[in-house]
């Protein structure tokens, strides 16, 4: 009952109302995996670095658990690297540069003996590298996740919504939402999306929480209200992490249990702003979240009964 | 145990996407009243209008159990009127257009038997007036609700402190209280401005939901997803109705209670924007409130069992 997780392992270089990082370790790949690797310890990466990425980045998500069989180390090359500025809201960003490096002609790789993973989780990338993975796979997974980008909306439509429909869970933001679907109201947009491939649908709102569609069913998980947000990058990719790391731990499919995952992907996601890149999400001890779990219950509990 | 309210009864002329009014009825006292009004029938109105206001509209609040003993109609005069335009997002709007007409020169006057009600609703106007109402009372309120916006911190921040610090629960959006505590993370704006005076804080966030705020305590209330908005007018003074309204009803001023009240209030807030102005809010029955409450309970729903 492993989870194949497929993503960027990159550096980031950020710039928040509260202070400026050099390069620093990110990617999703190494969010997602971080976050799900507080569920479950059969997790493997497919990736690609240069040969500057730091060794001990990737003997500490070992030492959690993460195979990194798939993890392509290109000799004489450079990591991804990203570099974003946030606004004073914190909601918005500017990217001020993007190499590509050893992103450019990345071709991702299975390990024979990640072909049969029961759980797949696709972090942002070119829908064609996405694709390329979900035909490697030998068995179809109980469950394929696919986070995307507006980025691919605008410049790679076909080949996104042909990923998009092989796909049983897509996350995207509210913004993402209304842009995939050209409806305004994120309730039709959502009955729209449902209709191109995915069962189930989870609408990223940042700091107003998240939403899961499925069928006619609509789940909210609000995001813990924070004394500060030092660094929202990353948040995106930890909530996934947590989400997909609890489902497949569970082994459990059903739309219950993904709410669970939701609210443990959030209350992850709460930590990891807490500090810059992955500082904050390589120190959650179990105490941590089950406090912060217990703070999402509290939040939103309230005893109402309805004469029937 | 009666519910004084307090606002303005006005005439809006409202633009959205969707379509555009003439003069209809609106005012933050007539929305509080009317979402009051389906949970106790003591409220007493504080207002004043023109000789130009619809007579059957005055009635039709009398016959929710509403006293207008306390609207004054000035003859020869207009009612105030307002109008105003959304935009595409329909989360900001252009005012187009204000008359203050009979609000320019408005004194309230409580009525002698209005003068020891139990609660006392605020809605936004000028904090001089509300002050004036405060002044008016026999005996201290066991609850007094005050509703303000922006416009009064930009213009009259002194008697707003003032006013803002005789109250027990302050209503405001999030921008307004970012503006009013000059902080950018709602936790800590909320920690100051229960410092300000009230005990309890609503930030409204629009389609992001409600929090309610108390000493260490925070509760959390998302709105509705929605198929679509016609026209937010008047949803923040629903929600504020609905709040004090069943509050008043159950004449319980616990935090569990104002939470059911946050609730009741975000599912009359739900119905207000399905329709222009006061039109479905005047038309809500107790299947359609008992249905919309329990779809929070089934949004938010969630079950995580931690080990202790």
């Amino acid at each position: 009952m492993s989870l194949l997780v497929v993503g960027t392992v990159a550096f980031d270089a950020i710039e928040t109302p509260f202070g400026k990082t050099d390069r620093i370790v990110g990617g999703a790949a190494t969010y997602i995996s971080w976050a799900a690797s507080y569920f479950t310890k059969e997790i493997n990466l497919v990736s690609v670095i240069g040969d500057d990425f730091p060794k001990e980045e990737i003997e500490a998500l070992q030492k959690q658990g993460v195979g990194t069989e798939g993890l392509q180390v290109k000799t004489g090359q450079k990591s991804f690297f990203w570099s974003g500025k946030y606004h004073l809201d914190m909601n918005t960003r500017t990217t001020l540069a993007t190499e590509l490096n050893v992103l450019a002609d990345f071709d991702p790789v299975v390990p024979e003996q990640c072909k049969t993973s029961d759980f797949l989780m696709l972090g942002n990338l070119t829908p064609q590298v996405q694709m390329r993975v979900i035909e490697q796979m030998k068995k179809r997974p109980r469950l394929i996740v696919l986070d995307t980008m507006n980025f691919w909306m605008d410049t790679q439509r076909d080949a996104l919504d042909k990923v998009i429909k092989m796909v049983d869970v897509l996350t995207i933001n509210d913004e993402e939402a209304r842009q995939l679907s050209q409806e305004g109201s994120l309730v039709k947009a959502a009955r729209k999306i449902l209709k191109m491939g995915p069962r189930y649908l989870v609408i990223k709102k940042g700091e107003n929480g998240a939403l899961l569609f499925h069928e006619n069913e609509v789940f909210f998980a609000p995001a813990i209200p924070l004394e500060e947000v030092y660094d929202p990058t990353g948040a995106g990719d930890t909530f996934a992490g947590g989400f997909i790391g609890h489902v497949a731990a569970t082994k459990d499919i059903s739309f219950d249990n993904m709410k669970r995952g939701i609210i443990f992907g959030s209350a992850l996601a709460s930590f990891c702003v807490e500090k810059f890149g992955i500082e904050r999400i390589k120190n959650v001890s179990r105490e941590d979240l089950d406090e912060r779990v217990q703070e999402f219950i509290d939040l939103v509990q309230f005893d109402i009964s309805l004469e029937d």
